[in-house]
């Protein structure tokens, strides 16, 4: 089986795994469950972590060339083996985008509304629970509901920064550098599609003058060819003539 | 009638509607009138209500395809159903802008002023009745005059934040989060139309540039067409004189 | 004499103009200077202002249509008109910008680095003057010294907004306002410089595949021009001997 | 020895230069040290900033042009001379950018993240080290930590701003000004790669476009080259049976 086979295959399989370990994750975070009352979740934490160390293993496996797979996915090994992670593999969702993608079309408009509200509400989701995961057990923790959370991670992700609410543990603030730094990159996508949008424009418009530029030169070129065979033909006529002067033909040549 | 025509006649009567609805609307928000005081204002905002309903249900009777106006509309029907989306029946005035439009001319300059000039004035207006409608009752509120709610609309919209004003009640975070996302739009179009005016200049010069490397190509086939001509004129002549030698001429062909 | 004419002459006195007018009332705001101390710097602020209502007059008796001319410069109006709109006639310092353009050559880094640092420059140092002026005397005005001003200046035209400085007053927050949205301007700016500079660099390309794509048309154009005149000399030959078969001539045809 | 020549050799003995002081300075900020124990760190900023100074003036004395290099490098001479600009020795370090970059090729989703995750973590190591050797001693100062002031940092360049920590001291609001116009740079870099990389797919389009109209026009060409080779061939023929009748043949020309 090639990599790109397994990868069709697990696509729907890895989404499921993944809404499962959203809600679990999402569960534990939000009722604060810790001993016994955790167990159940972290059972089906356990289990669909296992899923995802048997996706990787099996991508290394298939994978052509085992080396430079192991070097460009560096990430999904950090995703897999540090729990601190964790809330990353939430982003197995975004393959939700692509099917939504595919079904709100091709247009430029669909695609960045698409893709930039899905992405975002992605980070929302995934940046409010990790906040709030390493967070809310800080003795001066600000960030103390999944309301305050999200937003707390809307505040950050639009770059605003009101300051009412921010993560005051190294982790929470390495969960906050990550969203600024989405921030910026989703900005970036809906600044760059709206002027990449503008430039079609102007572009359809240089394309329609360089084929209005060609319309002379062809048509210079079909009168030409026009005058070329009407000359030909005037050149047969004379020599169908001049063959009642020698009676010797050369061979006719195609 | 169609759906078209009935847009066009309705476009001003809306528009009227709408600002007898901002007038009530604002008036009642920054008055924090309630029972009594409030029943003349209730009942001006429930008559603009009924004409934004009517207007759907028109619209809805018009479509040439019901289901598909339906589906693309959503967001049209929510602003008419719920009450908590009743500031954004104040979009229609975007109407307002279209015609601003009109008067200024086609240039991308007086563009992107009247519209992102227009479009932030009327989302901070929006957004600040909106923020204070829902804040100013809540016990521990920081935004309690219009005022207040306009300075933060300003410092929300713009991404700048400063954080001595914010939403504090859930609904009030439902505003900030839409006027943020608008926020980031406008500033992508501003950023979009400078650069798509600096692109502009650019291909006007490949324009330029396509246009040249055409001369050369048609001067020669001007001269081309020139030789041709000439050569078809010997021809002719030899013609005329090789009739000379025999009577007997072929039957002309076209 | 020509509205361009009185232009050119009047440049460096009103730029002279400009800079005895920020130096007189930057001495006033941040001496908090009031009452009899006051006076001189009154008198100079009074000067100066003539000398813009001076050149605001002479400017709308020269346009050559006055009507359109005072549309388009309704601003100027204001500026000069009224005192709130004091600071901005310091924007008269925009011109030393065009100078240090002119000087540093014409190349797209040269340029953005020339504007965007000049305006960004002069509009802090005018919103911190403008801010300290309006806030200075408020009883709970955060902003109190030169200082404490061009920080918050700062930190409000990158969008930072940390919020530990922040204007209270109304007019205090409309230069707030303005600072911000040119602060929204200027990052639109740099964003966009930089785009279009890495659109150019593209646009080279194209225009350079455009050219290589007319290079065969070229050559063969020139191998068919070869082609005639060859065929045109054997004609002119063929002639020549068939000249000795029949003695009369045509006119010969250019 | 030529100025190119010298920087290849130099490149690399700097770069470790460049090191060797921020292991120094970075432990004598963190550190916190005065007095005797700073006092090994101190020889070691000296010789460091004595390699830096002997590079500026062996660049100097190689320039082919030195008046014009002592203009464009003004900056060098800033940060050589004056302690304040002591950290911005550490950009030396950008170097390694040029060599990441090589390493990681010519694509350009490659170059983007080197560049701008590469700047802005030495911006960000840069600022953090800055601001607290200029705000740890300040008596009311917020910023006491390496992590506070990493912190800090990332909340300034990507412009978010919460305000939970800002710099209180004349030198350390310099150090954010600073960090704020990177910030600033370097979301204009971002955005302007997406776009330039969506323009580019667009502007792929209109060279296959541009290639596309030139082709009726090459076949039309090549069609008229066919006929005007078999008029040729004709003439040929026609000339050879004239033969026939006059027995002197011109010189053949080609």
């Amino acid at each position: 089986m090639t990599q790109a086979r397994y990868r069709d295959l697990a696509e729907w399989p890895l989404m499921a795994t993944a809404l499962v370990f959203l809600a679990a994750y999402a569960w534990q975070v939000v009722a604060r469950l810790e001993g016994e009352a955790a167990a159940p979740f972290e059972v089906v934490m356990w289990a669909t972590w296992a899923v995802f160390v048997a996706d990787y293993l099996i991508n290394l496996g298939l994978a052509p060339d085992r080396g430079r797979w192991f070097i460009w996915n560096l990430h999904e090994l950090l995703i897999v083996a540090l729990p601190f992670f964790r809330p990353l593999r939430l982003l197995r969702l975004v393959t939700v985008l692509s099917v939504l993608h595919r079904s709100v079309g091709d247009t430029l408009r669909g695609r960045v509304v698409t893709y930039v509200a899905g992405s975002a509400a992605l980070l929302v989701l995934v940046g409010s629970l990790a906040v709030l995961d390493v967070e809310q057990h800080a003795h001066d923790a600000k960030i103390l509901t999944l309301g305050d959370a999200a937003w707390w991670a809307i505040t950050t992700i639009t770059t605003v920064g009101y300051g009412d609410l921010y993560p005051v543990t190294p982790l929470g603030r390495l969960v906050a550098a990550a969203l600024m730094m989405s921030g910026i990159a989703v900005i970036g996508v809906v600044t760059a599609s709206i002027a990449s949008w503008l430039v079609q424009r102007i572009e359809l418009n240089t394309e329609a003058a360089v084929t209005a530029s060609e319309e002379p030169v062809r048509s210079e070129l079909a009168e030409l060819l026009d005058e070329v065979a009407a000359l030909r033909r005037e050149i047969a006529e004379l020599r169908g003539r001049g063959g009642g002067i020698v009676e010797t033909t050369g061979p006719e040549r195609g």
